[in-house]
């Protein structure tokens, strides 16, 4: 199978590879809320009870009812019977009558019959037993209302999303020590190549350490996902379709990293083609570096095949592998995808109609980060370990000149 | 003991807890590399070989000495003898001499004698065992020299670099299947209020539970340290003392959300001075929300006191207890700050020498970004959960203006 002739861009490619994955069918998993962050909710998190349960003081001051506030100045106050002390984290024992207010701690229990909270330094003591009020106060000022952050019943936290540190303590504000969320998605890696060993042997002249399939495990691992290696299969047609069977049989996705030699990554389009219906989808896309990138679906199942070349493997992952497993994950797609403006250090051409991703290194300035991009030659992996992220040149613009922003997403 | 009286703003406050933190001695901790993604390298790495190891072609196509083809064109190309097929994973078994070319694949190990690759498409099969060069290509083309990337004893990865995929994938390039990180920093965390109670009660009337520990266990998770829960602790101040003490004695650095009450704040900085010089070096900050953060180093142990408002503590744990842990895992300071720039949809007012961090929602648009506020009062944990991020509002800054551009932190 050759190279499709027409190649897509980067995003074309990755929507027709979209239109062909089945949606997710959730699958609850339960986990300590703890356990959580940076999984996604399976189902919408629906509250158990009103937050706060009960009024509360934003302040330190006096509970009072409003209207015995009214019409109180500096030079006017109005005098409050000071009825007693609201304990922290216990309901108050009194109830609040008219002309009476009550010391309130920020955080304390309303007493019944209040309705707002003078702050402290808007107050006097008179003499024992009795408080100044210097200032008029509105009703339900400086309070938070029962169930004013969520009602009971509310929807808190929607289905796909991945929980970060406030909403783990959202969840535990409401009593939630556990969560269902979606399965991590299994992602299997395979690696091939004749030349390429375990990085646990020294390599024979002529032979390579396999990089890919411990570089793809992290990013699999950073995004979300749940790496499962095969190892590496010689580039024979029936070694290759015998682990990529076993792979798809047991994983969510498959993640091969083909040899860099055509033949080779026609060998493995060749056997994703025979792993089921569509089959490849798209052979070939057109950005640099990363051109002989293999899409391809299988009875529902996403494979992507990458380029053998290290630094074209991790880049073209950040383009497919990434949101195929965010996709797996259960997260809704065209998130903000975080990035950095910073200007060129240069001029770089780029070919009109081809996508680049250049590494480039981000070097503070007066007018914000400088991009300073990294030169490498094809397949020098330390080259991507010097940069900070990598500058994207859409496929519309035909080069880079010295000072222009660009978008630096990160590695 | 109370606030102090100029507030410093969170850049200054931070500088100064830095230069009261020792310098961290790191202690290498072996670990698999695989598992070492997200941590922070204690040694500089070097390179124990060369890579790539051996001269290696980056293209299909012939292995030849460059030459030879000097001259060659399209009308006149250069004949040269094919003597064999490179193959993959293996060293040559023929030396090439002058008129000699060999079939190689990208990746394929160069025969000796050759210096340079003509790539597949600039040549042609004139008859059996010998090849039409179609271009003249210079010495060195098309291949990559031994050492090319990375030299024996180069260092390739520098102390104190967090470890990322593309590292991974180079370590395993070398061979380097274990590396020594720095030990993830234990991270002492104490809730304390009166009114506090565990997330798996049902709060009696006037408690609340705890959010603190867990917002924070997750944060500090998230940015790599491990945290310890010490529980929730009474407003008294032997009972702050005695879990404080613990909790300095095991970990390398301690969080306490003190409640919100100002007698409370008070209680906590006395206690954190009683515990070892030089104390409290900050006491309220110029920064919405989180004025009253404290931050103290007691013999060569920092301590942060947050604010009990669970939205204010998570804001300034991202000012002051992000940069802590980082620090403690051997992270430099000043690192690229991961954020978004976005337009304000709305006009808001800010106090000038106060720096606000307003929680807003990241909207697409056509000119990019929109950053919405989203409001709330005092203490809603699910305002800050519907955020994507954190406006940045620079203390000399009264207001931002509907269209203007702020950068937003994401949470």
């Amino acid at each position: 199978m050759l190279e499709f002739l027409e190649l897509l861009p980067p995003g074309q490619a990755l929507s027709l590879f979209n239109s062909h994955l089945p949606i997710l069918q959730p699958k609850a998993e339960w986990v300590d809320t703890l356990q959580a962050l940076g999984r996604v909710t399976s189902n919408p998190v629906l509250s158990p009870e009103p937050l706060p349960a009960f009024g509360r003081s934003t302040v330190d001051g006096y509970a009072v009812r409003a209207s015995d506030t009214y019409g109180a100045s500096e030079s006017l106050p109005a005098y409050l019977v000071l009825v007693g002390e609201v304990p922290m984290g216990g309901r108050p024992t009194f109830v609040l009558t008219v002309g009476q207010c009550a010391l309130i701690h920020t955080g304390g229990m309303l007493p019944e019959g209040s309705d707002a909270v003078v702050m402290m330094e808007n107050t006097q003591l008179s003499r024992p037993g009795e408080i100044e009020i210097l200032r008029a106060i509105a009703k339900a000022e400086n309070i938070l209302k029962p169930g004013e952050d969520v009602a009971q019943g509310q929807e808190v936290i929607p289905a796909g999303v991945r929980l970060r540190p406030a909403e783990i303590g959202g969840l535990y504000a409401l009593g939630l020590t556990q969560i269902a969320v979606n399965p991590m998605p299994l992602i299997g890696i395979i690696s091939s190549g004749d030349e390429v060993v375990s990085p646990s042997f020294i390599p024979s002249p002529g032979q390579v350490r396999d990089i890919n399939s411990y570089s793809l495990s992290a990013l699999v691992q950073h995004v979300g996902g749940a790496p499962h290696r095969y190892g590496i299969v010689p580039d024979r047609p029936e070694a290759l379709r015998e682990i990529l069977s076993k792979a798809l049989d047991q994983c969510d996705a498959v993640v091969i990293t083909a040899g860099s030699s055509a033949s080779v990554r026609d060998l493995t389009a060749d056997v994703i083609q025979s792993m089921g219906a569509p089959g490849v989808l798209v052979h070939g896309v057109n950005v640099r570096p990363g051109k002989p990138t293999i899409l391809g679906v299988c009875n529902g199942k996403g494979i992507v095949g990458l380029p053998g070349n290290p630094v074209s493997a991790l880049v073209i992952a950040g383009l497919f592998v990434t949101p195929l497993v965010e996709r797996l994950m259960g997260l809704p797609a065209n998130r903000v995808r975080k990035s950095v403006l910073a200007r060129f250090t240069i001029n770089i051409p780029s070919q009109a109609g081809r996508e680049d991703w250049v590494p480039v290194r981000l070097l503070p300035s007066e007018q914000g980060y400088l991009a300073d991009p990294v030169f490498y030659k094809s397949n020098l992996i330390f080259s991507l370990a010097r940069a900070d992220g990598l500058a994207y040149i859409p496929a519309a613009i035909t080069g880079i000149e010295v000072g222009e922003l660009v978008e630096v997403v990160f590695l």
